[in-house]
């Protein structure tokens, strides 16, 4: 929806396909999701369909905002109507769990066969801040450099302000990994611990998720720009990331369970930090946070503990990736 | 007051210089100084003492903690008293204004003729928090592996844990230069504005400042640890820290030298934007935000401008250093 603003505020001619038939009703006849984007309403000129068909008849640009581990089945949906040379943006910041797959190798694998040029867009940017119109700063990844400023200059406007990457690798295992950081944040905080316990966590989280990323054929530049720092500051600062208020929850002593039965939108971080942990242990990546997130949320060990088994680590010198 | 906890915390003998004699009366009478540390006492093992003399009798290791635009004539009047090698610590982050030189430097002008270690510890520390037992990262940075694994395990414990870095001018810039990002964070912040846009000053502001300091001299992944991104973190994150209260009243319209006279303690960033500045045109690094800063602060632009300008440049790739 936030995405459909700003195209639209660029002139483009959008249309949203939702594939629950009851909230596509919503949409159409409110125009508005309030569970979702409290107070915003979708643009007059943005189409909105329960028909695949329909929303991907004549298009040149195909947005991709779906949850990780449904992007592959919702995409297979649509794989027959993907127009040919068209560009599929990604949204989603996540590894899909079972082959570990960053999002736009989900995208290649299902199409496979198109002829497309496939993108993911990332960094700080809050979808309540976006239909807000505050200032806001993305990274737009992909392999070709002609196709990446033509996305450049389609996303960007006064309050949109769109950066352009090759490196897709690190822009999105950025985007995903940050997340698990945001729970260590979030567990910290939710212990009553401070801003000092904070700046170190995401200081050696950024240095973690970086060593994993070099290894998988990432550029160790692109965990200091938006996808990367950018983001993880903004998701760590704010009150409003999911994955930050289950960390906090989760240091408050509450069970993973019971907290995601109460969220209505979904938390990537946990599973990501799932994806984290297993290709930390494929790759020999040494990454003491994700690991103690890890046991945290999946074998109940007490975040106290895991908080300061973190701080008695061996001294080390600074860098020593 | 903090590190003096620390380090008797650690079984060290630590005596405190106060220049002042009625809050050295204070401190030795109350143990305590409300409106610099509320809540905390000094631990009963740790001198006060106004005699400079006494303070350094017999010392091998000598902290500052002295605003920077004073470090030079404070050490002036200890220059006599200084032992012969002993390591000298500083823990200002700021560089002098009329030289532009970072706090090692000044330190080294003033103790030429004696043989001492100068060290700077820097990093994501509020005292307020250290003083409560929190779990703190900071690194120690000299030229000296020695002395800097020595100070390390004087400094390190269970709540305070010290890195080491060989590059004392990347710690120091990155201590002194995150504080002016800092105050555009408290800006854009006392504008209304939000965690995206929080997330593009920091990360743009990382990237500039670490642009002046490989220029001078320092490593970019210095940029990238504790006295870099974490302790940026950190003071962007804090509602205590002093830079970015500054900047958040300046967003709200009100002005520098108002602000300035209702507060106690020094806001170090103030005077850094001015060496930033400064340094930026010296040697013809392009630092945008600094310059905007800078603008705000001493030549009353409006701040909503300000933003909206850093928003409206040119579109380019993310790594352009």
């Amino acid at each position: 929806m936030a995405v459909s603003q700003i195209l639209t505020d660029n002139g483009a001619s959008v249309t949203l396909w939702e594939f629950d038939s009851k909230i596509c009703k919503q949409l159409v006849e409110e125009r508005k999701q309030e569970d979702k984007l409290p107070g915003f309403k979708l643009p007059e000129k943005v189409g909105v369909t329960n028909l695949i068909d329909e929303a991907l008849e004549n298009k040149s640009l195909i947005v991709l905002a779906v949850p990780a581990q449904y992007l592959r089945q919702s995409l297979l949906k649509a794989v027959d109507r993907i127009p040919e040379n068209s560009i599929v943006v990604n949204l989603a910041k996540g590894i899909e769990n079972k082959t570990l797959k960053r999002m736009s190798e989900v995208i290649t694998d299902v199409l496979k066969d198109k002829n497309v040029t496939v993108s993911t867009l990332s960094g700080p940017s809050h979808a309540e801040e976006v239909v807000r119109r505050m200032p806001t700063t993305v990274v737009i990844a992909g392999k070709n450099e002609r196709k990446n400023e033509q996305l450049q200059e389609l996303f960007s406007n006064s309050y949109f302000r769109a950066y352009k990457s090759s490196d897709i690798i690190g822009v999105e295992l950025g985007g995903s990994l940050k997340n698990i950081i945001a729970i260590a944040a979030g567990i910290a905080s939710g212990l009553g611990l401070g801003d000092n316990t904070l700046g170190a966590l995401v200081t050696r989280g950024l240095a973690e998720i970086t060593r994993l990323g070099i290894v998988l054929g990432a550029k160790s530049e692109t965990f200091a720009g938006l996808s990367g720092v950018g983001d993880l500051i903004t998701t760590c600062a704010s009150r409003h990331s999911r994955n930050r208020y289950v960390g906090e929850r989760i240091g408050k002593g509450e069970k993973l369970d019971e907290i995601l039965s109460t969220m209505t939108m979904i938390a990537e971080g946990v599973e990501t930090t799932r994806a984290g942990f297993d290709l930390s242990r494929m790759h020999e990546v040494e990454m003491p946070i994700t690991k103690e997130v890890y046991k945290v949320l999946f074998e109940n060990k007490p975040p106290g503990e895991a908080v300061w088994e973190l701080m008695g680590r061996e001294l080390k010198s600074e860098v020593w990736r």
